[in-house]
């Protein structure tokens, strides 16, 4: 709806005037125009992480919820939830630099990439027609291209007399070789263009989305990008998300994803000095619900028990179909899946964790914003899923953000520290991503928190904060002065206001940690379903892998200690980064890692933990945070 | 172009206003809204085709062509050739009834069809999903239909949850079982519909277009509607049409035919009490440069030396991607071809025939606009083209025409004849297509007449029509009463002035005797060239098929009178009908035979004629009217 009145937007320094529309708030304002902006609650007001500030116009009274969540400080500055402010005409809005952060956190690849991509090109001679060979174009095409199949477009066949006469019968084929090795040809080009063949591999997490771009000739990735996936504003998990698309479409979703997905590649290839139609493979993975938005596949089904996607099998679909702006004649290739809860994201990791190569048994942990465990070896694999994740990426946590700059990403303390220090019972210390002024906590660094506060014995055993005054003896006092309140209940002081960024003390709430230990349960009796069910001590196991946005950043020996991974596993701890990403890329190169993906997709064995009575005797033995 | 200046059109007794525009001629505003009107020459201003009547406004001065071609009482009633006569604001023009009717001689299928369609359906009650069954949609699908594999279009992938769920799980899929036996989902569609499944088979004849409608859930063909192709407006013949393309766009061309197909798709499916999008599939024949047309592809290749079409095998498109307006998920299927000038229609044609299931030698003579012929048996094909057709349509013929109404289609001369006739020396009597006054002469009429005028020696071996004080003895009364002059050349007179509809004479031309002596000559030749080089004696030939627009209305006496069929070969003629239509029915119920087509137009020797010497003696010694 187009209308009279107008909001000034600042984001990034830059000012831009956007339409109210028909919009009821400026979140909705905002998203509509799309502005990246954090809304983990999708609007509901109760989450406090779509904050924005009135520059100018009059932001009115606070709602209770933001009194109870915003200081005065931040108040009378004009800090206000956008899901909650009413626009008006000449309002300007700023919106503060944490939400359109990207964490460029996905590096490039260091495996060595099989090179039998599923797509080739070959560049053709052939012979000119004549009147003793007349021959039709297309089969002189096929003939000397040694295709057996077709599959060109309408409109390649359209041009197709034009473009072998244009190059003088200098032609070259586009060749996929993927199905049943005989090869089917997809496109033809004029003259010699067969040393530009580029692929993308897209990891699309819940949380960030990760594309690199690869030389699908000499099968290397070349570079890689990675941004807060834009759907962030229609809630930060999966179910939230799905309620979102049910209420307003499907489509609006995919859209953005889209959208998003065309912006990163068109970035990938500008600055490596390509045209995005040199693109012409985009191998896809991600969870089973971010691939049904992408195609734009219902995923209502998987919201509710029993969870059922409506396709988790591998689809090669035209670019153009999905609306994806590569090559015209680009396949998009989405990769298997599992399951509705675990999918080719999890596929994609087990291939690059080549655990289904060794006889010896390996664990896959694998945790974004979902956590999945993958179990198995050579002969057999088992895999489940829990809900774990949106506490590590800073959802439902007070000070919690995602992996953005300012996060606090890693907490020690040393009883010793230095000797000033010591005197005042040990050093505790910090750091933030990019060493910039904190703005809140991201999961490695909550868990490297509250590591600290078990092994002090500043939360005991039920997983309880404990006020101060009933601290044990033996916490030390760089802790027990950190010991504070927030809101009136127990809260542990992260950072005070020297050093955050907006000149408010961070803190790791009595409820937050509540949250880690409901997560850390999950997870940790996911594993332990999965070890009893296949039979497997955790002696037999030789290798756990971490994966995934947050299971790459946490520190092992925090995980080890507030029992996110049982003790008895630890010792063999290996962190495989963007594995999700790692594996896309070796699926865009190798055809034969791409129908080893298939294979693994139909053979792992998924086992439902919502049903499970031996997920739930494990989910409540781990809950507390003694050792097992 | 929108313009302020319009036209009155009649048609059919109907009056429409049509814009001007920045048409040069009425021909041109008259195509430009889709009226069927003839124009063999493609509005050069020869052919005298596109006549209209100016019933207001001025029709101007008759150019010297109109004055050469037109009486001087047509030209006073306001006659004038369309693609002359300039547009003026307030014109009224009205289209002669004879452009628009339709030849509706293809008739229905006699043959048995085979009941092995290449696409089906399946009624299917899914068992619903559970915890203990979680199955995606799609698999559930494809484990219960027993596909292996799956096309479903983004579209139906994206409806699929909603589709399963709408109908409680029981659903109806659409198979394809067309390639290497291996069942294909296509489509799912709600509730069990597997009672309807219809196919259309459309052969594009250069000058008719046929659409049969096919049960395909009981193989039997229940209706076929047919016309004048729309295209006729670009020129009689292929080459013209192909240039037109080349100045005009190939994509101007395309849209004709198939919008033709399309209303006559929608007109099938309306008199049948169908729905468009009952019908699943379409297979499409025709020759090579008709499907070129159809498919939007570049024929231009296919008009000059070495004659190269772009793709002669069989294309299975989305009838989406073809913009021909069936059922969504609907496939159209072209038949294969063998050459630039052996098209799908030949192919159809062999199928129809059978010669192929046999081990006795037949020869297939198919004749519409240009004339193909097959010879061979159960081991061996061979084929060749003639571009003899156009003179047998009408075109370059003085007073030829169509097959349309009031069209002379027999004719023939009884030496007795009744009492009074003999003492006039016989008598001469014609037929014209449904009993009307005489609009013209149509192919089948002029060989009668030609054989007539050669058996009574008015014809004499050279191919010359005598003036009347040069005619033998022999010539008896009533043919010799006949022979006299029209434009200072001898002519025979076919119709008087009170048989015709417009009431002037209709002849046949001393040059139409000479159009027709080179279009049977070619004939001629081209089968034996066949025969010579096959190594075949004529006594070997078991059957002679004819088939095509013309080749099935002609009388097979006066074939073998003119030696347009070589006496040796008479005695085991038979008629076919539109083997083309035929064959293609058949193709569209059986995948077998749809399998055989793709063998055939494998398998068939093409022998291009225009490099032929011995094509060229046999066309000399041809040319004469004596026995061979």
């Amino acid at each position: 709806m187009k209308s009279d009145r107008t909001i000034g937007v600042i984001q990034d320094g830059r000012q831009h005037q956007v339409d109210i529309g028909g919009a009821a708030d400026i979140l909705a304002v905002l998203q509509h125009s799309r502005f990246t902006i954090a809304a983990p609650c999708g609007g509901s007001g109760t989450c406090g992480k779509c904050l924005v500030r009135v520059a100018a116009g009059d932001p009115g009274q606070p709602s209770t919820m933001e009194q109870r969540l915003l200081s005065s400080g931040r108040l009378s500055a004009g800090m206000r939830f956008a899901c909650r402010l009413v626009p008006a005409d000449g309002m300007l809005i700023e919106i503060p630099r944490w939400h359109a952060e990207t964490l460029n956190k996905a590096s490039l690849i260091s495996v060595p990439l099989q090179n039998d991509p599923p797509l080739i090109k070959r560049a053709l001679r052939l012979a000119p027609p004549s009147i003793d060979d007349q021959t039709p174009d297309l089969e002189r095409v096929l003939r000397t291209s040694g295709c057996a199949k077709q599959r060109l477009s309408v409109h390649a066949l359209r041009t197709l007399a034009q473009d072998l006469r244009r190059g003088g019968f200098a032609v070259t084929a586009l060749i996929e070789n993927n199905a049943d090795d005989c090869d089917c040809l997809v496109a033809i080009e004029c003259g010699d263009t067969a040393a530009t063949l580029w692929g993308a591999a897209v990891d699309i997490g819940t949380t960030t989305v990760a594309a690199y771009l690869v030389n699908l000739v000499s099968a290397r990735a070349v570079d890689v990008f990675s941004e807060i996936n834009r759907q962030a504003e229609f809630g930060a998990d999966v179910v939230t998300r799905i309620s979102y698309s049910q209420k307003h479409g499907v489509t609006a979703v995919r859209q953005v994803i889209v959208a998003q997905i065309n912006a990163m590649l068109a970035k990938l290839a500008q600055r490596n000095g390509l045209a995005v139609s040199d693109i012409y493979l985009a191998a896809v993975a991600g969870n089973t619900t971010m691939l049904h938005f992408f195609t734009g596949l219902d995923p209502a089904a998987i919201g509710v028990s029993p969870f059922i996607p409506v396709a988790t099998r591998a689809l090669s679909l035209a670019a153009a179909d999905l609306d994806v702006a590569i090559n015209p004649h680009g396949v998009v290739a989405t990769l298997p899946g599992i399951s509705g809860y675990v999918g080719a994201d999890v596929v994609a990791a087990i291939v690059a964790s080549r655990m289904r190569q060794r006889t010896e048994i390996s664990l896959l942990i694998d945790i974004g914003t979902n956590g999945e465990i993958v179990l198995g070896n050579v002969d057999w694999l088992a895999a489940c899923s829990t809900a774990a994740g949106p506490a590590f990426e800073g959802a439902q946590i007070r000070f919690g953000v995602g992996g953005v700059d300012g996060a606090v990403n890693s907490f020690s303390f040393d009883p010793e520290g230095s000797r000033a220090d010591a005197q005042n019972g040990g050093q505790v210390s910090l750091t933030t991503i990019n060493s910039t002024p904190v703005s809140g906590i991201c999961g490695s660094g909550m868990l490297d928190i509250a590591a600290v506060l078990v092994q002090t014995g500043a939360v005991d055993k039920t997983g309880r904060l404990l006020p101060r005054d009933r601290l044990p003896r033996s916490v030390p006092p760089a802790i027990r002065e950190r010991c504070t309140e927030f809101e009136s209940s127990p809260a542990f002081l992260v950072a005070d206001s020297e050093l955050t960024r907006d000149g408010e003390p961070v803190y790791l709430t009595e409820h937050d940690v509540r949250e880690l230990q409901l997560a850390k349960a999950a997870i940790a009796a996911g594993i332990d379903t999965l070890l009893t069910d296949a039979g497997v001590e955790a002696g037999e196991v030789a290798a756990v892998y971490l994966a995934g946005g947050f299971g790459s950043y946490m520190n092992a020996a925090s995980a080890l200690a507030v029992g996110l991974i049982p003790h008895r596993l630890g010792g063999r701890i290996e962190v495989l980064g963007n594995a999700a990403g790692i594996g896309t890329v070796m699926s865009i190169t190798s055809r034969t890692v791409s129908r080893q993906c298939r294979g693994i997709a139909r053979n792992v064995r998924y086992i439902e933990l919502s049903s499970s009575a031996s997920f739930q005797n494990a989910y409540i033995e781990h809950m507390g945070f003694g050792e097992l």
